[in-house]
């Protein structure tokens, strides 16, 4: 069911910055931004081998800057790919609570859906299915 | 420099049960569990295409029986595979700040080092080497 690590998500206060570091220091290359006005952030997206870093930066009210102002900057969610998000849920679901039961819009494409972290050790685990990759 | 994602370090309570939810909710398969005396741990290394899940459960004092009792089960750090650690070092050490100066012993025989989080945007960043896959 699970393929692979699709992404680690990261929140970050300054976008433009985070992506330096992570390019300069880390020698990691930017394949893309893209603004998500529906989640109210800017993200990044940086391949790591078969996985990506999704950097994301809050740009205004939601979930996102409230783990900003509640925690800092760090480490936030973990996403795993699934070829078939809806028979992935259908599985799953049997066995631990889902936060979207059904799949919602993520970034560059993406079919999402979150569990719910208290199911799973409190760590935000996300599903996403993509038609391409990143 | 960066090879892929190693692993996702999770902290939980009680190995055994994390592994029973990762197994049967999730459908992923443990590989291997080894006790590190030296950090006082109990950890769990779950497959993920190329990356690995470590789950980790204290069993004594320590940074990692800090974390459980400060923020409780969660996600802790996110570890990046490196060919040469020291050489890692070496290059990234010139851009941030690295907590450990020299590489030390990890799970599995592999040569680990953490960057200090303050300098990537509070993640737990850990470099490892490794001999051979987990």
């Amino acid at each position: 069911m699970i393929e692979k690590v699709d992404h680690i998500g990261i929140i970050v206060r300054d976008l433009d910055k985070a992506i330096k570091v992570y390019s300069e220091a880390l020698g990691l290359e930017l394949k893309m931004t893209e603004v998500l006005e529906e989640y109210q952030v800017k993200i990044a997206f940086i391949p790591i081998g078969e996985s990506l870093i999704e950097l994301c930066e809050p740009i205004g009210p939601g979930e996102d800057q409230d783990f900003l102002e509640e925690h800092g900057e760090g480490l936030q969610h973990i996403c795993f790919r699934v070829a078939d998000i809806d028979k992935a849920l259908e599985e799953v679901g049997k066995k631990v609570k889902l936060r979207d039961e059904e799949p919602r819009s993520g970034a560059a494409g993406s079919r999402i859906a979150f569990l719910d972290p208290q199911s799973i050790f409190n760590v935000e685990t996300e599903f996403a299915e993509r038609k391409e990759e990143v």
